[in-house]
């Protein structure tokens, strides 16, 4: 992807164009942090011990697909994506075309594929956004297309902030 | 789904068919869990705080959708769906039709959609498994479709399990 537009101000629908791109900060991943992860949420021999791992299709330790997905949405959260509200994801696409490793620092970039203002709904839309997660070498590790509800500028009382619920709950 | 066929055995690429069910055990998400796990992760006012969340859309605490997919990795590694050399996933669709929230229950049903043998690696092959993950009262509260790495039964010495690398990667 290209360069990045750095920005501190937090984006409404009414403010995010097809084709705007955000790069996040970075995060290095240690051993101790796959292995954390994996001992909670995915305790397989691959991401849980180096000498186990090393007789596997991985031939050494890596992540699960899961902590670099998580990992990512830390990145987003803490300035990757800066959207007004929050960033709630109702779902998308999502792939490993790489393992995130030991030593790895990560970055997110990210670029807005689609904007739809809701015909319903007049204070929100979604916004498709499609994001590489990238190493120190520039090998992706995890590639998302991710549709999130993003509140619109011009409604003060965004639903966003009520207790309004979502017709998809 | 229909009803899953319990399991203990470990499964083949040769052993699954289409229309094959599974069903995992459960989790018990709480507060604190979904705290911590956002504190790390995803550090938005709607997965930290029960009064912040309650005047956002979610009107009350929620888990982040990163974390269900983390607790149905664990249901699915435990058991749930049970496959030699482990699970091993390239990729796919992730959706959260509803939020996950403190004192719900979760189980993981799964289906065999697609088995692939590899053209070019006889040791192994694809297979989509689609799965939903319910809540206590039968709420979906993440649908996935995610294509896995499978070893071949016939062949002694499973790329799985030797040091090669896939071309993948």
């Amino acid at each position: 992807m290209a360069t990045a537009e750095p920005t501190s101000e937090l984006l409404y629908l009414d403010d995010l164009r097809v084709g705007r791109r955000f790069r996040s900060g970075t995060h290095a991943v240690d051993a101790p942090q796959i292995k954390a992860f994996a001992s909670a949420f995915d305790p397989q021999p691959f991401h849980l011990d180096e000498q186990a791992a090393s007789r596997t299709v991985f031939a050494g330790l890596v992540a699960s697909g899961w902590h670099t997905a998580a990992v990512t949405m830390r990145l987003q959260v803490d300035g990757g994506l800066p959207i007004a509200g929050g960033i709630v994801g109702l779902g998308g696409e999502v792939a490993w075309p790489a393992a995130t490793r030991p030593g790895d620092v990560l970055h997110v970039e990210s670029e807005v594929v689609e904007v739809v203002p809701s015909r319903s709904r007049p204070d929100r839309g979604t916004v498709t956004v499609r994001s590489e997660t990238l190493n120190q070498r520039g090998d992706v590790v995890q590639r998302t297309t991710v549709k999130l509800l993003v509140p619109r500028r011009s409604q003060p009382n965004s639903a966003l902030y009520t207790t309004e619920r979502e017709d998809h709950e």
